[in-house]
């Protein structure tokens, strides 16, 4: 049998340098979703999307709007037949904020190649997966056609936990519903090593507020007078973990699926041991629940984690005042059978439970993104695997996640489409950090692998 | 006896416009300690300060270099003869930071009157204090003539615990030895009820920097196996104090001079109760150790206060990292007979055995301060209470400061000399706070027992 790949193959390198130039100017747009400042920048993200999709041959490009305002993008291309299946593809436009941007090397949102990667914010979460997928597509649309029936779904929350994407999914009916999802959304399991990713943590992200004084006070005035919002804050958030690095809240573990001893050893076959975390992580020595190993607490274990702290001064020298509050960003990662809503609820309840009333409070909830495990049974996942061992000599490895991307259950609760998580993003990314960047190599193997990937359908 | 204050207080009426004006432009002036960006603005403050003091008659006006570059000035009259005494003015030139500026109703460094109140950040604390010394004693030159040989100690680090002042103080022999030092830098008891301060807590001041991974990470792929920075500093901090308010480093309280029977009384019938506290702070409830009042704890105990918190990402909605640092600002206020750097030593000690060896810290002090207790039984008191009687109607409040002036210990342990400890602020001035003030009656007030104060020295 000839090769089919090759026409679509020869057409991706014709068009290296342009689709390089497309990647970039992708990337200057800095479309951070947290930020209400960056609300026109990520509206211009999409409908950059929507102009390249429309030109690359989709049909019915359509910006569904969202109360947060960052639309949903809807395309499809419905030309494979109704035997064809149809893949629906996954993907989010809006990237992490770049700060501390002193740390950047380059600028964030100036894409650069230094040492075959390319940096910027966003490079390989996820603009970069985004567009390897939309050029595959492109190669295969202009040369031999498609062999599926195309949907895509692009998002514009995902990095603020996705907050609309529900409402959107269900409001439309059917439009989303497809035999398959490719996500490209989590990435490679090491260089040279694919991965197919089959499960994700959930995620609940969180704004607490302290309140004390009217007003910052002299602390020599009120010292031992007041309870210091930050004092207080530091004492909530250090009652939220037991000497042992587990979660305190009542009820948290209620519902974690235990795994078994297969699967731990499964997961320690991976040979993801404590000195990949030491050294990629740039610590001295790791934490957590003692019971379980590091990876074992990085993907089958929920965490709770604070990502910020905010009060009073924090300039040069001092400012001796009793700040008036303080803040505390807080988020918890989920894992099956753990119910987003139950354990905001639990969360809620410890804070009523400890808070004391020395300090007002409040509670903002960002997120709410379930747990996900996927059947990987189907023809779609091998066809997956086959492509991926094609291109790198070696089967992808199937990884539990702990990162979170909301879609997925919503997919699988709503429409029962189960998704392909691949990608070809590395670890050493530096994804949400400074210095995010793609190394170009691998996500160019990528592309071929989502060419075979396409051919291998069409068999 | 005719009162010849009539002139001095005649010379203060017809230059009370100019008066003002200086005040304010002395006000204009930012001399923000604390900050090295400002180290330019507090040098022009100081050469503002020295020329108004040779323009009011004084001699060897002289700016004292220190090691952080804000001078000590000096400056000198000694013409009334070897049997009057020597009287030593302190002063401080410098201002606390004025952020939050989106607080402040009007601009905190355009000196503005509403409601017979002063606006500007240092009306209060000190430089209104300041002007009105200097006033007086410009007015006594200019019509009666000075009853006291007088000498000027103005500093530009009193906001930042006065770091340099012992060295200055030591390295100039006897240039500061004085009979008493007259230091407005504490204030009125109330509104029509002056104070005279007579017991500071000292004050040690610093910066902890926690270091966790060398980046930040992404929450989902290292959350539960890294110990978070952010995390581990609310740890250490909530370590700080025990469930009844008290201060858990080891051997903190051993020198804590206990306050009798007859002190707590004398400190009760003062009135200042918790309804004080409560309505002053704008909180719901007090805190602090139950053993004693909210009075006691803010003048005769030893506290601990967080001044700042700084990790991660403060912005709008999330960031989901393990942020790779996590900053502390904390001090001690000290009370008799604790020794600074005793304390500092125990803090020290405390974190080198409670902070885990899963991240890495850092320890910056800034000031290291005595608490200092006066011997108020000399005439020189005596004749400032009798002025503040007469312009009051009322005898000055003998209070405990819970306050930091770190010059008042040097003097008294190095040259022997008590400070009185006085001055024209309100308790309600916001001093360190937005919105900082000075009621202007009061502050006229103060200017006119100054001038008694100084007819009474004479007689």
């Amino acid at each position: 049998m000839p090769d089919i790949s090759t026409a679509t193959l020869a057409y991706i390198e014709q068009h290296r340098d342009r689709h390089m130039d497309l990647l970039k100017a992708l990337l200057a747009i800095p479309s951070v979703s947290t930020d209400s400042a960056h609300l026109g920048e990520v509206r211009r993200c999409a409908d950059w999307l929507a102009n390249y999709l429309g030109s690359m041959g989709m049909e019915n490009v359509r910006l569904i709007p969202t109360e947060l305002g960052h639309p949903v993008i809807y395309a499809d291309r419905l030309q494979a037949g109704p035997d064809a299946p149809v893949m629906l593809v996954y993907g989010h436009y809006d990237v992490q904020p770049a700060d501390p941007y002193e740390a950047w090397e380059s600028p964030p949102f100036e894409a650069t190649i230094r040492n075959d990667r390319l940096y910027a914010r966003g490079a390989s979460d996820m603009k970069g997966q985004l567009m390897a997928v939309l050029i595959a597509l492109e190669a295969a649309i202009m040369t031999n056609g498609l062999p599926v029936n195309l949907k895509f779904l692009l998002e514009g929350q995902e990095e603020i936990g996705s907050r609309n994407i529900r409402t959107v999914i269900e409001a439309e009916g059917d439009l989303f519903s497809a035999d398959f999802s490719l996500n490209p959304d989590a990435g490679m399991w090491e260089l040279d090593r694919p991965g197919i990713c089959y499960g994700l943590r959930g995620l609940i992200d969180f704004e607490l507020n302290l309140y004390g004084p009217g007003k910052d006070l002299h602390s020599g005035m009120y010292g031992g007078a007041v309870h210091n919002p930050a004092q207080a804050l530091c004492e909530v958030i250090a009652g939220l973990h037991d000497g042992d690095g587990a979660v305190t809240l009542d009820g948290f573990y209620d519902r974690v699926r235990q795994i078994d001893e297969g699967e731990r050893e499964t997961l320690a076959e991976l040979g993801r041991d404590e000195k990949f975390f030491l050294d990629s992580a740039g610590v001295l020595s790791l934490w957590g629940e003692t019971a379980f190993s590091a990876f074992e607490r990085t993907v089958a274990r929920p965490t709770l984690e604070v990502h910020g702290l905010k009060s009073g001064y924090s300039g040069e020298g001092t400012k001796t005042i009793i700040p008036s509050k303080a803040m505390a960003k807080v988020s918890m990662r989920l894992v099956p059978d753990q119910d987003p809503a139950e354990i905001s609820g639990l969360f809620r309840a410890h804070l009523e439970r400890t808070i004391p009333p020395t300090v007002e409070w409040e509670l903002t909830q960002f997120s709410n993104s379930y747990p996900a495990l996927m059947d990987v049974s189907s023809y779609f996942f091998k066809a997956m695997e086959e492509a991926q061992n094609r291109t790198w000599g070696t089967p992808p490895v199937y990884q539990l996640g702990g990162g979170s991307i909301g879609v997925v259950a919503i997919l699988q609760h709503r429409l029962g489409v189960e998704s392909i998580l691949t990608g070809y993003s590395l670890p050493e990314d530096n994804v949400h950090s400074p210095n995010e960047h793609l190394h170009l190599p691998t996500w160019r193997k990528g592309i071929d692998s989502l060419v075979y990937f396409l051919e291998n359908l069409r068999r």
